[in-house]
């Protein structure tokens, strides 16, 4: 029987600035991404949202991203493979720091934004960001697109990994998300976005945006937490995938070997 | 036999910005407290100097500041107990992750400059840092200046505390620190300066700027790493110390109960 | 017959992060202090500020504050009066930049939060403020709360100052405000605080908290722009002045010598 | 006769945090690129750089760069043109405060590092950063690599522009500098420096690392300021220009149209 994981990044408060529907959305993720400071979070938000999940028994991951809090992390930035490791390390370390006050205990790491796109290409930035990962803790798993770099080098060094795929945005044939500044990067209809989603997990496959049928693995499934469409598509996705016999579980659950 | 640590920040550096003697500094000095990113040290940084420390086997401690890089944490900032609860926690974990990469173990956290002082005085402050650093490790050690709220916080809390004396430093009769806005904040005169260091440690007193003396309790001797004269007089005091038969050795080794 | 200036702070968006009403507000007022990048704002939402501001013929001062982002600037700083001066030279002349790239002119500097209060407060503060607005430029008016050192400190340079008065705070019987952390720092009742408003331009008096009444000089009325509320009560204010024979105008346009 | 301006980047400090031999420098070079706040330098440094750069008669610009303090603006971002416009309006505006508390002109605006490397081949981000300027204040010099998409997009938009060439760096046959990253980007021996400088000015060429000629135009001259070397080797330059009949002076006053 298929399973599956359904995570959301979490914790993009800053200050005085809001983001997100972070209490709501709980209820229908089974694992989520906290934003470490970098690019979004900071360490009140952090401590609330480590509080909450825990409340909810959703599993926690840290969200690492670049150091670029206008750009909320998703611009790209040429950074060294020895940058990205101690950006993760210290990222990781800083959320951890609440899982321990709190009694909590980290699930995964899921870089963030550009981070987690650079990675995807790029071999060396994603040894580094395994590598990081590793050392802090060998017991987490490392969440990467499906099919990328980044799970490539988790399972190189030993991580367990969970290959992560969208609901509702496009892939290219090489098994790339179509990036959002092009025209057809987000899936509008939210029937398709189901349909994608539950072939992808039951059938290991996505039909790219060139035609061809691109093979991926479906460990869990990215779902957004803002905007005011986010909480009515995930518990419709979340009950869709129930009703075609995919339980919605948490990672650390699921025998994905 | 008497017995004291001797302590220094360190990791102070940012990005190109250069600040202090930090390999050499290492072999005089029982601990040290590590920038954790918030008012000096980045990644890079905090790894490269746990690195150091662990390379020269000395004790490495967490020195959580406010978010002031541009102030080097030096400015009082009203912030709430809980905000001080938030960024000690964050810092405290983020230093850790550096810790867990390579293996090491972090022995105390020691606040630093502006919320060092502001804590020394204020309960409230000081409470919500010891629960911070209860919670996150019990087993870790906090730094205090000696006979500080902050002791007297991380006491109640069930903390092992340091009591902290400064060898350069003139005291008030109410057992502070001078504050260095004031004219003889600084004892310039090494000779003066460890002639009060080791009355502080074998007696247990130090001569404040009132002519009183001020009972105090000197666990640990903080060191300062910066400036072209900090080296000399490290060994200086060191040696001193040691032809005055006090043992210079790391907290963890010293029975200060 | 009495006029008076209605100004709103505006342009407190970062990045990802919005916050406020800012095309609407924009309706109802005369005078903008838009934030300058150290405690809100950021380049793009100054830009896209002074433009709406220009097109609304609203008239443009820059909202300069600490550096401290994530405390929005009201968490006070013990900040040397040098410090104050630079961080307000560099904040005019950065909203500066967009007011000449953009064909505008600047009318006012108000400071924000935490170091508009301390300057109230703070002669030396006060006098490095209003000696940085005079600088860059001597024609700028310097709004601050009326009575204040602020206020006192820019007629002693020579600059002409708008004397602040708040609709929806109540004070004390220094003529300062409730500290928002007191319970009754806010008027929740808007009849109330219209007729605070309408009382303090027509008699130049306010009711303070103990009940005393305190004179105080009403040139320009800080509104809030943020909050579902902020609209509404803003059209509110304005509607009541104007049925009261106040005439709502720039603040250029009042002879307040 | 020939003529050249030298320029040097100064006002790199950032808060505790020392860089370069900002005094001295001043002796020895024509123009000045002060950094804005960005990627280094703070508003206390900029105030202090302007008022050094005034007492010497030493011309002044802006030197904007990108957020980036941690990486000193030399990391690559994928920003937009717009947001290129934005941060340099932002920052030519602050550094203008200081100018005009000081009693002072802005001369010119050199971007700084990965700004100034991205928009050398960047045809809407140079469009952009000219616009920038030239709607701030179209009296301004652009300053930017001789043969760049800057100085193309500078003089399109009717900006004056001053071709800058580099003593101590070699040259790609495509007129780029060769990066930081390979090996042979910086020109050790001094001598070797001089004589590419001075070809530079008086023939309009440079030997490139593939061994051909390239053509350029010698308005400016790059010298560092950082660095125990950075004082002999300015003063070696400026020597060794004059001695070979090349006037140093200020770009203002060069005829370079």
């Amino acid at each position: 029987m298929n399973a599956v994981d359904l995570n959301c990044d979490l914790g993009e408060s800053f200050g005085v600035y809001h983001i997100g529907n972070d209490e709501d959305i709980l209820n229908d993720v089974t694992s989520v991404n906290v934003a470490c400071g970098f690019h979004a979070g900071d360490p009140a938000v952090m401590r609330k949202t480590v509080q909450r999940a825990l409340d909810k028994n959703v599993q926690i991951g840290a969200h690492p991203g670049l150091q670029d809090l206008i750009g909320f992390g998703r611009r790209n930035m040429k950074i060294s493979p020895q940058e990205a490791y101690d950006i993760v390390v210290y990222q990781i370390g800083a959320l951890n720091g609440f899982l321990q006050s709190e009694g909590g205990k980290m699930q995964h790491v899921k870089p963030h934004g550009a981070l987690y796109n650079m990675a995807a290409k790029n071999k060396d930035l994603s040894a580094a960001i395994a590598e990081a990962v590793y050392k802090v803790n060998p017991e987490l798993i490392l969440f990467g697109l499906s099919g990328s770099e980044l799970i490539h080098a988790g399972q190189a060094i030993g991580l367990r990994t969970a290959s992560e795929v969208f609901a509702d945005r496009t892939y290219q044939q090489d098994g790339s998300l179509t990036p959002r500044s092009e025209e057809n990067a987000l899936i509008e209809n939210d029937n398709d976005a189901v349909s994608q989603v539950i072939r992808m997990v039951k059938e290991g496959k996505v039909l790219s945006q060139q035609g061809i049928d691109v093979p991926l693995q479906a460990d869990t499934i990215c779902i957004h937490g803002d905007g005011a469409h986010a909480l009515t598509f995930a518990r419709y996705v979340k009950a869709s995938l129930e009703s075609s016999d995919i339980t919605v579980k948490e990672i650390s659950g699921i025998n994905n070997g």
